[in-house]
């Protein structure tokens, strides 16, 4: 499933705030990019047939069904079996494709993930990935929003498949992994980050605790948590960023020759725009699923969808599913 | 013991990081500002004697222990009675004192506030209440680290205790009160989030869930949640400002011309830094005991302290203490 040279991604064209416009464009951009990439687009008949007429690597797989934000994400996985994230889903599921991606809703790309393409082997709760700007180097935090109440011996997973997934995505050989808690030294924190420390001390990697502020400054590779705190963190991430942006953009448009200087700035400016821009990652694997499922934000920009699909052929040319595997065993043994 | 003129406040001469000058320079400033203000200040006789000697309004209470960061808290509490966090507590217990302030120990403020002071009648859980800056008003988080662990009737008396709060430091007549979750509809979230949504319903101000994104923006005044997720959003917060504000100062002193340009800005980036700075309230109240506590921040400047006891001398003039009681009683009733 991961060797060919030629990576296979089924794409939700129905999924995203800006479907299927901002989708076709991401795939556009994220074939000519990759000559090896292929994409089957997963959605109306109207709406992938004629686009894969005129896009060379491209195969158009019609549906009949559209899984909308606010049905209920397992009701939807089950009764609509036509729909483009089941399809999507099954074409993994059989091996047509390599991954799937969707900026549907997040909920029915994890219920039918899970349902359709089915758990890896051991694996108690998948969970959602997400690479942070930090810093210094790139941090992946998980679970993001999968699972809002967590056991112990769940965070432990995470980390393993965190430390696969920071291997396979981001290159690291041997990634350091942090608990996060509410303090530095052992025996702090809730019930759930006391047992979880005890579970993780000794498995490769862990480093103990980090804090919030450790969040930012990219001290550790792997920062393990529930899936409640973590979407917590996520969009705060992203609130403060948007917002710090905002403060310093109006600070330079204060006065006509802060706008002077502003414009000389502006090229650095861009630059720091573009490296705490969540879009350079794009989508969030969903770990733990037995093969490679790409959810992105809803409001996925066609640079974050191109993102989405090169972070996904680089997971599966890395193997990160049978990595995921494999380290569960360890951790198991 | 709040409706005199004069507000006396108990000071911690120990505690900090960079005590005991930092706190003495503080309370100076303090004294400075506010001629209605008088300190106690509380700890070994060769810091709190000299210095009382020079300044007016200020009284020595010289004590013979210390508690260090590292102790137990409750352990340290009960057996060292002639601490300065514990002599500070007492003076407010026997109403020698409106309030205390202590950058010392956490633990061990809070844990002799809540055994020395007491709680008021009905509450459940002391919680620590914060003044986070936002694009818009500020706004309280709690709780921000006393409790780890949190039923749903602890966050629904932090919604009363919080906007007590707001009222009393803040201004605001009638707080919006958010509860910080993974969703923004009722039904979502950990099942600690979801059961008290629907404890909170109905209460005054009380507008639904909010999300991580929604704090810096500030969408409501007061914003409730679990001490574990608080702590880690605040401290978060400020590793973002920190971070972010680094990675501005980087690319203004990228290049020769891009430093010209920083030069024409500083005095609206050095206004920005302020809007953003912790600094500005300075200290942290433990809602709930029967007496005004404020924490402050290990790392206190001189600055943080004098904002602190002047945010202590607003509570007090408020009523603070007095208006979370009979908000409990509505809330209990």
């Amino acid at each position: 499933m991961t060797s060919t040279s030629v990576i296979t991604i089924a794409v939700d064209a129905m999924g995203g705030d800006f479907a299927p416009q901002a989708v076709l464009e991401g795939v556009s951009a994220a074939l000519a990019a990759d000559p090896s990439l292929r994409v089957l687009l997963v959605g109306s008949a109207e709406t992938v047939e004629p686009f894969a007429m005129v896009n060379d690597h491209c195969e158009a797989v019609a549906t009949s069904q559209v899984i909308e934000m606010g049905e209920h994400p397992a009701a939807a996985v089950r009764g609509k079996k036509d729909s483009s994230i089941v399809v999507g889903c099954r074409l993994v599921k059989e091996g047509r494709a390599d991954g799937f991606f969707s900026a549907g809703s997040t909920g029915a790309a994890m219920a039918a993930a899970t349902l359709v393409i089915g758990r890896i082997k051991g694996v108690q709760r998948p969970a959602i990935a997400t690479v942070l700007p930090t810093a210094s180097a790139p941090c992946v935090l998980l679970d993001v929003g999968a699972n809002a109440d967590c056991k112990p011996e769940h965070l432990a997973q995470f980390a393993a498949m965190g430390a696969a997934y920071a291997t396979a995505a981001l290159g690291i050989r041997a990634p350091r992994v942090g608990l996060l808690n509410i303090g530095e030294e052992p025996g702090k924190g809730s019930q759930l980050a006391q047992d979880a420390y005890d579970l993780m001390v000794g498995t490769p990697g862990f480093v103990g605790n980090v804090e919030g502020r450790d969040i930012p400054a990219g001290t550790v590779d792997v920062i393990v948590t529930d899936g409640f705190t973590g979407n917590v963190v996520l969009k705060l991430m992203e609130g403060m960023s948007k917002h710090l942006l905002g403060e310093f953009k109006a600070a330079l448009m204060s006065s006509p020759v802060n706008k002077v200087a502003a414009a000389v700035l502006k090229p650095s400016l861009g630059a720091l725009r573009d490296k705490l821009d969540p879009d350079l990652h794009g989508a969030a694997p969903l770990l733990g699923v037995d093969g490679l499922a790409l959810i992105g934000h809803g409001s996925s920009s066609p640079r974050a969808i191109a993102s989405a699909l090169r972070v996904g052929a680089v997971a599966v040319r890395a193997g990160l599913v049978d990595s995921i595997a494999a380290s569960l065993g360890r951790e198991g043994a």
